[in-house]
């Protein structure tokens, strides 16, 4: 049965398993020397029209630390909402292993905006406090909301303006794209982002990450900051080929079925009176809040996580390979729920 | 054509790629907390007999610096030859993620032993020194030497002894297996080795390397590490199936044809008057000196690691699917320069 | 002329001054192997009524960095609220050289309780979180409160119950002790706290912090923190010597006077009705929100911070050395600015 | 009586601890923002005939952990001899505070030369392999050797030949002046060096130590690298002030006496045929080999180190204050025992 517990539940999408295994001939370097690779970070400079620079890593987390660590000094900080998956979610990996602070922006709908931010930067200059260097937005959010491009744009001038970076956590940067019906290059390249960290995972790849250096500053020394973040895979030709499928219109097609499904979904919620959406679904994660004894119920037959217990938050969310019919399974059980 | 620079050059053994394919099927627990998982878990418990536990990890370099940073505390050190991976291929990782020491002891063979580290321990409660914790060694070797079983015995007795940890790095510990005639649980529990790095990848699977932790002091905290060390991946049925065929017989079939291919690569060598090797051949590398020109000639065809320019040092690595044809090429590229 | 930016801007109490001269004597170990030096720590026993750990060393910010990583494991984090000096003042220094995550509690008056934490620590047992280990309050807090003796057994016993240790940031913790008509050992010993940094350098000391351990199970391994943390002083003697003046007298006669000094200044101060005071004066320090007009009248005759332009909130604060006199030169400043 | 231990068992000279006293007057700036600071600095950069970058710190350890770290990206290395303080008595110091490995020579009197060092190049633009950045030499060196000037320029061309800073641990860098007939100018600006931990404490000071920044490249962010690494000082003053009095001619008077005592020691040690120098004696330090009954028997009534107990190496340090006096008893003693 189908989770809805996050999209890593779910497996791998046909085309990509196949790219694997078409690139299992002979032998080829090792360490992203062979030509599988090569062809993959062409890939990634027309999707983005821009020469990038790209290493492909294993996980959400490492392409997150190790994306960042390469554009701080050790006395710089990011700039993070407080419900960054930096800040909350990944075992403080960044403090750990780069040693730099995040500063932290409450929000209410997990965006933050230079006005938000604008007071943190007070402290440039001053050797007591840790110096901005970093703003950091997840794109889309951990509370499923989307920032528009102009605010992307909003947020890059601002970093620009003020000697920072603008970092995107892209864990589910399709699903943003495919909801803005923007592009790669208009939501990232053209709004000047200068970095991101490019998830493939959690849409249909199986095990593959890539940190994205647009800003030329930044260039030229992540081969350093990959190999010693403990991440520089042997066998390298085996992610880039689930990115070569993955960029080659598998992205498209999974993040749109999985937007899809998700306002499904929030439309069948929203039809009982008892459950209530937090907020508007923009991509693949709904956040609603219902009965304590119905989340009960279907956590009986059903796997998502309970984000506030005492409000009774829910999330779900959809994958590249989930169905009506799964949803309806979901949504008959609360019917059942009301009948009783 | 066939590489010889790492058994890393070669690609998937087919009956990992199949069970790659195989746990395609719906959704399960991301993090680890699948099926697929846990049965890999067991599986190393019955190869190790013994309660182990065990952490899927996506690089070799990650399984050492993970392993080895989670049984030391900040001041402690890691004792290790000089030629030791940790110490010289992983881009200084240790020292970087877990801000370890490693202290160096010459060796000529990669081989280390208590005589040669005793005088290490003499700093032993003095504050202005890294404390010795750990001792790590390689089986097999980087220089392609191996430790007899009783010795890695006497390493884990006179570790114990002096309050130490024995680690050993396995990025090709299948291999050490088949050459001793041995197997995991002789060479490795029974021996009392603490903390293993079982590497895979080198020997027919995708990606995919695990920490054993064979002491019970050691465990229980490990998923933190793991997790703080950016290396829990979602889908982990992906790497846990590949496990599970390769601990089903895969390991041994294809770590026997790359020891067995090392060996006659090296009986044909040695037919040469002008080539000399460095060590007799014990499982998948083969040391050799040759005349430079001669080295030349060999690497426009062929693709192999110099170890040493000013001796003429080479290296040669046969693969889980190395044949005598492969190898045949070579040395006929050789004969052919010696004919002219 | 005085200054009322910080209580470091004083010089040293002659007691202390002349107790350097004192033991300027021929050759004594170096390291803390001193007499001197065992003195000390004897004195600071007597005054804990404790058989506590104590290490000397020459900042605030290696006291609470160092003495909170030899109690952490590299996953672990130290909640604490977000005006905590660790968490703004310090550069990051916690986050880049011990790599802990500080988890932040929302505060307004410097203080935290058991009810503001407990729901950090809903993710003990996630790997995905930072796991809360070290409750840190300041005493005196950074915004001039203070916390009452059974608020701070009420933190300890919160602690110990949910398996967390109790750090108190004592920079002004003679101050506070004075203020409270309390004693070391009531305060700290008592109380259960675990760990402590000891203040000396803000209440009349030269140079010189103590590390001071309370909880058995932490005691034993700071030797190495504090050397591996660049604090071990090779002349430690005179860093002791100032200890032992300090704690025979010179604590008590400083930070009294300079608490009645606080006091004296609020009164003053609220006799205008421009001024407004933010809490009640506890210690040594004074926040006040006046006109801005005012405060830049006040900056160019005397040095103070502001803490918030916006609100017109600045600190004052008092030292062992502040007289009426010095206060008396402020307060005429401002009458003589509302006479006009 | 007078130790032998190190230069640190003795105390202050007495200018130093007048220039403390007469700084402690009302009230200045912390954190070196004061006039005496100001101050020291100026003289340093008239002592350098350099305009040097000048950060005062507590101890040597962190002069030499806190400067270089400001030069390193974290995969970048310092070259270094083993016997380096930096490698072998500072805790781990530079692994855990900066994660930054050493990359260690071979050396029989602790001096390392370009042709030592180059192989270690060899590395430059391989991801596997920490990239060598920095050399580091102590001058004097720790087993009492000296580097001249021209070797010491010789060291500095081939670091900046080869894109890599050239840092001097200078713990005993007045002594080492005062040896070779130089000036601080003559031997680290002239010369190129880029980076010194300018020693003061083990010289006559009581605690102070400074980074010096020759290299405009690397001025500029060691305000916030010295906070991080807590090392900021709040009274700052009270070091400065030993730094003005130091450098106005007590470093000069201290170390020509330390000097020329352990010139006179080795001279009378020489004297006896069981006693061999293990070189020529060219600082304040003697390395000297001695029957082991010997060194027991001095033992319980001098205090020095044994460096090596096989070899029966022992080391003796002279102070500014030692006098011939104090290193008669030591020969008389030896004189005794030969009687016997």
């Amino acid at each position: 049965m189908k989770m809805f517990k996050s999209d890593n539940t779910s497996g791998v999408h046909p085309k990509v398993l196949k790219a694997i295994e078409e690139v299992n001939f002979e032998h080829e370097s090792a360490y992203g020397e062979d030509s599988v690779t090569k062809k993959a970070i062409e890939k990634f400079r027309s999707v983005f029209e821009k020469d990038v620079d790209v290493f492909f890593v294993t996980t959400g987390t490492s392409a997150n630390v190790i994306g960042l660590s390469g554009a701080l000094l050790p006395y710089e900080g990011v700039i993070a909402p407080v419900t960054a998956h930096i800040n909350v979610d990944e075992c403080g990996a960044l403090e750990r292993y780069a040693g730099n602070k995040i500063i932290q922006i409450q929000t209410e709908d997990g965006k933050i905006n230079p006005e938000m931010i604008v007071d943190t930067l007070i402290v440039l200059g001053d050797e007591h406090a840790v110096q901005p260097k970093i703003i950091s937005i997840s794109q889309v959010t951990e509370l499923g909301t989307l920032y528009e491009v102009d605010e992307i744009k909003a947020l890059a001038d601002f970093a620009h303006k003020n000697g920072l970076y603008l970092h995107v956590d892209g864990a589910r940067i399709a699903n943003a794209v495919c909801a803005l019906n923007s592009s790669f290059k208009e939501m990232l390249t053209d709004t000047g982002v200068d970095l991101v960290s490019f998830g493939g995972t959690k849409n249909g790849m199986m095990i593959g990450e890539a940190i994205v250096v647009l800003n030329d500053n930044l260039k030229g020394r992540y081969h350093f900051y990959r190999k010693q973040g403990m991440q520089l895979v042997s066998k390298m030709r085996f992610i880039s080929a689930q990115f070569l499928a993955y960029l080659d219109g598998v992205w498209e097609e999974n993040a749109k079925n999985s937007n899809e499904m998700a306002r499904y979904f929030a439309n069948e919620l929203e039809k009982f009176d008892q459950i209530k959406l937090k907020s508007k679904v923009r991509a693949n994660m709904i956040f609603a809040y219902m009965p304590k004894d119905l989340i009960n119920v279907l956590h009986e037959k059903f796997a998502f996580y309970v984000n506030d217990e005492k409000e009774g938050l829910i999330r779900l969310v959809t994958s590249f390979d989930t169905t009506k019919e799964d949803i309806d399974l979901f949504i008959n059980e609360i019917k059942n729920y009301y009948n009783k």
